[in-house]
């Protein structure tokens, strides 16, 4: 079967909410996972859609929901001090590892979340994901060439690409097969779409 | 206790299949619930959001959206063929039997939804949302006279600013108390909200 595509920006709360639950949701039904991190400035462009936190009541109502929503699903969860950031820099380092050890890859994004999401590191800054990968034992020299490298830029402005023109605006996004669900509370709908075949 | 609140949008797809849901999840932990009609437009004004189907992207997923989680809920649901549409017909119908008999108003809005969404009857239209109403034994003349009555189109302003002031920007928007819930999705948060009193 193919694997479900989870797409999500490194500066999203409910995609942080959901890269904790999709692998184990996917593995529950034989299914695997291929996260694809995009840039969600870049879907704004195409939808003319504001960054949530500047949206008028929406945002104030988002920021109570973040935290509520961590609490529903019992995942930590401490609102970052700078929010939301460009999250060029772990993309890219994720795309870089992605391309020899997809397993690490992953390693390194969740590190990466937990870093920004819980410990409030600015991961925004190639230094501090720089810090995040070197614990995990992953190259600091060689990653700091891969997130300047126009050809790790290159894949994942394709990527981000690929998603948009796929439909996605928003983050997560998952596509079961070619069925799309936006947002981590649409998981229960994954999760009846996984078991049932579609509904 | 105090009634939850219930805002929605006669013409929002997920304010009607949250309007399916409302009472019984109330009535499970012992609560009443308030029907508050609002206008989605004048809440775009202060968000400045554009309405959901105009959204490149995001719209054509909407509608995708609206049908798989009417299938999801069990709720039958057609996509009305004129869409969005103008409320301040079945709105200001509401607020009128709201003043005198809570209960029925409950019962008209539950019938301008299901013309809307299953019978594919447009209720912007004053003539249709009269016929909705005379279906039920409400007297049409007087209906009339309240949909163009000043009082009445006051009440429906008020109500939406009274919203608007306590942070509704979307439907369906729950309030259990103060805390404010955005979205059919919600409702397993506000299941577990009454349940436990908070969490």
């Amino acid at each position: 079967m193919n694997p479900i595509d989870f797409y999500f920006d490194f500066s999203s709360p409910y995609g942080y909410l959901g890269s904790t639950r999709i692998d184990a949701l996917a593995e529950k039904y034989g299914r695997q996972v291929s996260w694809r991190p995009i840039l969600l400035g870049a879907t704004f462009k195409v939808t003319g859609l504001p960054p949530l936190p500047t949206v008028p009541l929406k945002g104030d109502y988002s920021k109570r929901d973040f935290e509520r929503s961590a609490r529903f699903y019992g995942v930590p969860y401490n609102q970052p001090s700078v929010f939301p950031i460009a999250s060029q820099a772990p993309a890219r380092a994720f795309y870089w590892l992605d391309q020899t050890d997809p397993a690490k890859a992953k390693q390194l994004a969740k590190a990466l979340l937990k870093a920004y999401f819980v410990d409030d590191i600015n991961i925004s800054n190639p230094s501090d994901t720089l810090r995040v990968a070197a614990n995990l034992g992953i190259d600091a020299a060689a990653l700091e060439g891969a997130i300047n490298d126009p050809a790790i830029k290159g894949k994942l402005k394709a990527e981000v690409e690929r998603g948009i023109a796929r439909g996605v605006f928003g983050s997560p996004f998952v596509f079961v097969d070619d069925e799309p669900f936006w947002g981590v509370d649409r998981f229960d709908q994954i999760e009846r779409w996984l078991r049932e075949g579609g509904f």
